[in-house]
């Protein structure tokens, strides 16, 4: 279990979102919850603090974001590998997955959907630019809130690379000292 | 050094591009060539090979790939992390990367624009759809061409997380049992 999760900047959300894990994104709409998975997405700016995300329209959640406006980025790590596969090959057409995976529904403070307690950290986003859904299925979010488990520092993620398999987070390795200005 | 690279599918590219690893961008235009470092990006689409890319104005590659509409992503591993931290602290307006980090060009095959030799694998890129490029900066491109080094299987990938420090790609664990359709 992580420490407790804390504040944490949303310009900072780089710095767990750029490194590429899988993330579980949360959504509510109509009375309804559900998660995802996700691995396409991007960091588009650091203020606002803005990511860009394909969901695909045949998910059930790419609905209920799409409909709300809203939805939660929750990091998982290496130790929840078998949930986050489940996740992703079950459909919230079937089954509450919050249910089924025995996970933890905890209140953000600005979007009205459930975080994940489990996971290292929760990324309360709302809908901020929809030009290229209707056309390629790609939302633009603003991050509004963060909280991050202080510990450990370094989670060790997952990356997924297709075929079923993830590479985890290893080690990590500074450069500091190679660069001119460190954002 | 890696093995040769050999062809490799453009639909699979996101098995190297979806795990999150900072790329090098290389580029031509008006007889200069370029190198960026990027991770702000995401695969978007397996057929055509789509991925998206935030580009900041404010490098001298952005002009270059905008006008050349073309550019090459090039997969560094752990062992260039000294030439990627110098690629994304200095400017092409003011040296040759290639000379001054000493990085071999080879020719890529539907671009004009020189791929990294020394890099695991190459994917030469068209720029594909160009809505968000004025207001965002997002370039969304279309795979072309794929060579990929045949050894390691798992290349050890660098990962960005800000502050001048880098997560390596660490060990790869399968679920594949858990997945009802691989992909």
């Amino acid at each position: 279990m992580n420490s407790p999760k804390k504040d944490f900047p949303v310009s900072q959300a780089r710095r767990f979102l750029e490194p590429g894990p899988v993330v579980l994104i949360s959504s509510r709409w109509n009375g309804r919850d559900n998660i995802m998975t996700l691995g396409w997405y991007t960091i588009l700016e650091f203020t606002p603090s803005l990511w860009g995300a394909m969901i695909s329209s045949g998910n059930c959640s790419y609905e209920m974001i799409r409909r709300s406006g809203q939805c939660i980025v929750n990091l998982p790590t290496v130790d929840q590998i078998d949930t986050v596969s489940r996740i992703g090959n079950s459909s919230g057409d079937e089954i509450d997955k919050f249910d089924e995976y025995d996970l933890t529904k905890a209140r953000a403070d600005y979007v009205d959907a459930p975080t994940i307690a489990e996971c290292h950290a929760s990324f309360e986003c709302r809908l901020y630019d929809d030009t290229l859904v209707a056309s390629r299925n790609f939302f633009i979010f603003e991050i509004v809130k963060a909280r991050v488990a202080e510990r450990p520092v370094h989670p060790k993620t997952l990356h997924y690379i297709g075929g079923g398999a993830f590479i985890t987070a290893g080690n990590v390795t500074s450069r500091k000292a190679l660069f001119t200005k460190v954002t």
